[in-house]
């Protein structure tokens, strides 16, 4: 029986999940989750069916670093699952450059390639590229197989692709890439099931979760992205600023002596809903919140993302639907309120019934635009091309 | 018999004009720009009804620096308006902070105070200030006024004024102050005599210039800015690149070793139009050329300007009406057709005979929002200003 591991590295968590390949989409026999590498880590395993099938402190030794993590987790799936067999492991790849506009499989010249992509990601791209090697140790025989998160947006236009800098520098590589594209992908091929004839149309998808992009779909492509040349652009996250003016950062080195460590170290790390707010990255914390700056850090969140939705309909020539995911896109109706409310100009009108209840429908019939609920799944897509690579 | 001397320094240029003051708006009695101040410095002149006065070449002592325009200048005014009793001299002053949003005579305390903002416009505030110190040691006895860039915009709410950075940063006053408002006060002042139904809904105004924002105004008032904390923000302009993600910042300063004085002039001299082009800053130059690369930055500029203005018809809650202004808005017929298509969705039809010239309401009766052209006249602000505080 032939297995599939897809393994998603972050800067401090591993996702990882055990599937079954066979003549339709491959099935999860398990999912699970490292998260805080480096400090007191954690493993939380959960079934098929979501149900939480184990939740474990992790040993020092394996809490220390991604390596430690990914054999934490392969023992847990291979105590689960003594007789898989893992034809290939399905990697999430942060960078993919201008090249990769699919997935890959890793031979030495494709890693080589996607090393010199390392300063374009430098927090990112090195922890999917350490996952990458671990795998191959553990697994000689399987094919490994990369999945990039840029890729779905490798179909850009000219204008959404890059920067009014010296072409020198596009030419190089400066360019808005865009993130988030597995979930887009996913997101793009449910809708093509779920409602064919607005898959046709403009749609802009909010992937809202600790990290949050937008992207605007012509026909199921990406035509334009919040994102661009790093994971910092676009919509405040939970502790990224996004959008942020240039002359800000040329402030803070001139004016507050700050070096490039000290700049990436406050917009990654200390800006976004924790900066703004003071009190937590976390939309669940900030939505229990009576504290005013809890309240004004939310409004900036939809404000930033009503904006972005008007600029990407304008990418767009219009809009036919919006689809929220990732974790608060999925699980915060306050949020989808906030960020539709006052946008019947543009034909939006929530049935707020629905979306009180995270329905997959959640616009009224009033309104001329679709707006809809619809879980992610990065994982699936990654095992979805593992699959199709590793039959190849 | 009483006059107005308005003075507008740039980082290179000079522009003033002499006005008399009377029972209604200041009259234009010549006005003039001295440019390539530092270089090959040129005076040319002009009188109210828009005829060339004079044109001359300035001597080298007048052209190095702003001190010498402005004796040009001045010797220019009195030869040719020897009887002219200057009472006020009004000053555009890009930054006024958090704090000024009116126009403010300026006293030793309100000097001392916008010395404080030069770290938030290190390349243009000194030059204002010294255009004040060289006037108030030339007319002694005037009324010293300042004008602010950002006055216009400090009606901005809560999340149009921040960025999603600790709260501290805002605190002491990394906020979006928006400019070009001496532009946009005129706008709200000329819409409101032209159409003042338009007026009071809901406006985006174009200032496409050499420098160049919009401005979503609601009731004539200023909601939203696409500048931000500096004049880099928002839309590309001439030589400068607008957003750029952060993330190329920090990128320029990690893999290329830049500072911030690299930084700087990248962004501020070397981008926009000239950078994507790689041919000119000027705009009538790429209309003019047959290269691909120039239709690419005009491409880009149209298409920024698009995004632009549905995340501000978002922040309006929807639109009524487009003003172009400022030298491109004003006179490229071709810059706001590639604005307009498309945008039927939102309501915008060109009516392009009206557009080929320049005509002022250039949107035809299909559309539901209204697109007009308002030649700007920042100076005649100023002027307004002046003569109000010096009769107070």
């Amino acid at each position: 029986m032939s297995h599939l591991l897809v393994l998603n590295a972050g800067s401090s968590s591993l996702k990882f999940g055990l599937f079954q390949s066979g003549p339709g989409d491959p099935q999860a026999l398990v999912t699970g989750l490292v998260e805080r590498i480096g400090g007191a880590a954690r493993l939380v395993l959960t079934g098929p069916d979501g149900d939480r099938l184990a939740q474990t402190d992790l040993p020092a030794r394996h809490a220390q670093d991604h390596h430690g993590a990914l054999h934490a987790a392969l023992a847990e799936v291979e105590t689960r699952f003594p007789e898989a067999e893992i034809t290939a492991v399905g990697h999430r790849v942060v960078h993919g450059g201008r090249d990769f506009a699919d997935p890959m499989e890793l031979t030495p010249d494709v890693i080589a390639r996607l090393e010199t992509l390392v300063p374009f990601a430098p927090l990112h791209q090195p922890h999917n590229l350490a996952g990458v090697q671990a795998a191959m140790a553990e697994f000689p025989q399987a094919r490994q197989v990369a999945c990039f998160d840029t890729a779905f947006h490798r179909s850009h236009p000219f204008v959404n692709d890059t920067f009014a800098l010296p072409r020198a520098y596009y030419d190089k590589g400066v360019r808005r890439y865009g993130f988030h594209g597995l979930s887009y992908d996913y997101i793009s091929g449910a809708l093509a099931e779920m409602a064919p004839t607005l898959h046709k149309g403009r749609v802009v998808v909010a992937h809202l979760g600790n990290g949050a992009s937008m992207c605007g779909m012509l026909a199921g492509r990406s035509l334009a992205s919040t994102m661009g040349f790093s994971a910092l652009d676009g919509l405040p996250m939970g502790t990224r600023s996004g959008q942020v003016d240039p002359g800000v950062l040329l402030y803070l080195m001139e004016q507050e002596g700050m070096d490039a460590a000290a700049i990436s170290d406050l917009l990654y790390k200390k800006s976004g809903l924790l900066g703004l707010s003071g009190i937590s990255h976390d939309m669940r914390t900030l939505e229990e919140s009576d504290d005013p700056h809890a309240r004004q850090a939310i409004d900036y969140f939809t404000f930033r993302i009503r904006r972005e939705l008007g600029g990407l309909a304008a990418a767009l020539d219009g809009l036919d639907a919006v689809v929220f995911t990732g974790g608060i896109g999925e699980n915060s109706a306050r949020i989808r309120h906030q960020v539709c409310s006052g946008m019947g100009w543009i034909g939006i009108e929530l049935d707020e019934d629905a979306n009180a209840q995270n329905a997959s429908v959640i616009s009224s019939d009033l309104g001329r635009v679709r707006v809809m609920v619809i879980p992610t799944n990065e994982e699936l897509v990654i095992a979805r091309a593992a699959a199709r690579l590793a039959g190849g």
